[in-house]
């Protein structure tokens, strides 16, 4: 059965895994934090790669950013990572192909070959972590669009220029319903820049009237965008993940979306692979590539 | 070469002509306002498919509502047209295959065939009339979601609660960016319910500084809408057609667009096929059906 080595190159950690064909990671992981600099960076990957290419058959790496259609470099800057990351050659890095994808695409295509949306045509996949993720299947295939930039969820939530988004933009979903988005709704409503999401979320477990109020306009937020998602690509099923999607009441979210004067109704589910849907996913369609040359 | 018998049936006018391979129509066009009744838009059809059938190879219909994958059905109601006019079964109005395929999704087909977006892999049409119509391909296929309802424009402009839409929910794109969305803008803004589309734009072209404003303010909501769609699908370009469409100003919604942090630029276009294009586009989609089987 062939192999990859896997990396999931985010904003504070690096994880690295060998993943078979299956999605089943079989060795340790390695996990390191994310260097502060290009070279930093070059260093971890170059360690791992030297120490365990001659297990792997491909080098497969799900990285923040958009990764263009060839799956070869990463495209445009990304705001969690170092100025100047998508000038990194990954490809000088080892002998061996190196396959790239953009983290939240990987997870969606992980959550699509072995997890909740297996068996689907068409499956949205959203990350609520610290930002918003999003990867789209259609047909048996990621969709990409024209440069790689695709599944972006910063579409606005208000036109009034009310809340400014990481990305530099106004309003975008991942402003209002990432962790991050629900901590500012929390300091708006409370007039208190030191409350956390965690104080949120410990609030709603204690019944606090007002922490619940914040959690549930947080859980609107998430449930107004998916709306306007399902009208626009009329999935199969929209999958939640990331550290944010275990507090997410997932029946409720499914209701009140078919509820929306949708033709048909569309499942909402929670994702199976968990944590390293990233390397998972990224390892299956590096070895589907390596497959079909 | 194959001709399709072809209609366009809105809400308050049938077309019908002779369409080729090409897309050309080949033959007069007919008009009739749309009857009021189920029997009645039958009959019209009825007359129109015994006088010209033997001139065609198929029968096509571009019609309101979301159409099934199979193209022979209409599925769930359709605002501007009699209640259960989704039960009209088409099929049996004919000897010859009926093909079914909603008007906006013909339309784009026609700009992707013949049109602005010929030869791009993904497009995305926006009809802006009396309401808002949306079509999508991708990979030189038509994208229909999982039960054919894809391309509805109905995500939302703002999550507060603050205008109705026709569809039945809140602050769809439809109900901000249509010219009923213009005129319901301009009712707001001068508190007078009797103003009108005409009355907006005839202030444009006067310079009349609150019309201004009110024209800037429903093409800022065209902006932010293409926005999100854009960092969703990462298109070559978005088309822009139907009557309201003309007084758009092109070039600046492009550039407003693409300085709104997209990866790489998205071309913005005025459609091209015009008045017909539902015709057009589902008669060139019927007779590729017929040469695929």
């Amino acid at each position: 059965m062939k192999k990859a080595l896997a990396f999931d190159i985010g904003g504070t950690k690096i994880y690295s895994a060998i993943v078979n064909e299956e999605g089943k990671i079989i060795s340790e992981i390695d996990k390191f934090s994310t260097p502060k600099t290009i070279d930093g960076i070059k260093d971890v990957l170059k360690k791992q790669i030297e120490k365990y290419e001659q297990d792997a058959d491909i080098i497969a790496i799900a990285t923040a950013g958009d990764v263009n259609n060839e799956n070869t470099a990463v495209i445009g800057s990304t705001g969690n990572l170092v100025k100047g990351y998508y000038t990194i050659n990954f490809q000088e890095l080892s002998g061996k192909r190196v396959f790239l994808e953009n983290d939240a695409n990987a997870a969606a295509w992980a959550e699509y070959r072995i997890g909740a949306s297996k068996g689907t045509n068409v499956s949205i996949m959203l990350t609520f972590g610290t930002g918003v993720g999003g990867g789209i299947i259609i047909d048996n295939k990621l969709f990409k669009g024209k440069s790689g930039a695709a599944g972006g969820m910063h579409f606005k939530m208000f036109s009034d220029k009310r809340r400014k988004c990481t990305c530099g933009s106004w309003d975008c979903y991942e402003a209002y319903t990432s962790g991050t988005g629900l901590k500012r709704s929390a300091e708006e409503y409370l007039n208190n820049p030191d409350v956390t999401t965690y104080d949120v979320i410990d609030g709603v477990k204690n019944n606090d009237s007002k922490m619940l109020e914040i959690f549930n306009m947080w859980q609107e937020y998430i449930v107004i965008g998916i709306v306007g998602l399902v009208k626009l690509f009329d999935p199969d099923c929209v999958v939640l993940s990331g550290s944010m999607a275990q507090f997410l009441d997932i029946k409720k979210i499914e209701n009140e979306v078919n509820s929306d004067n949708v033709t048909t109704p569309t499942s909402i589910r929670l994702a199976e692979t968990e944590n390293y849907a990233g390397m998972i996913g990224v390892s299956l369609l590096a070895l589907e590539a390596l497959e079909n040359g």
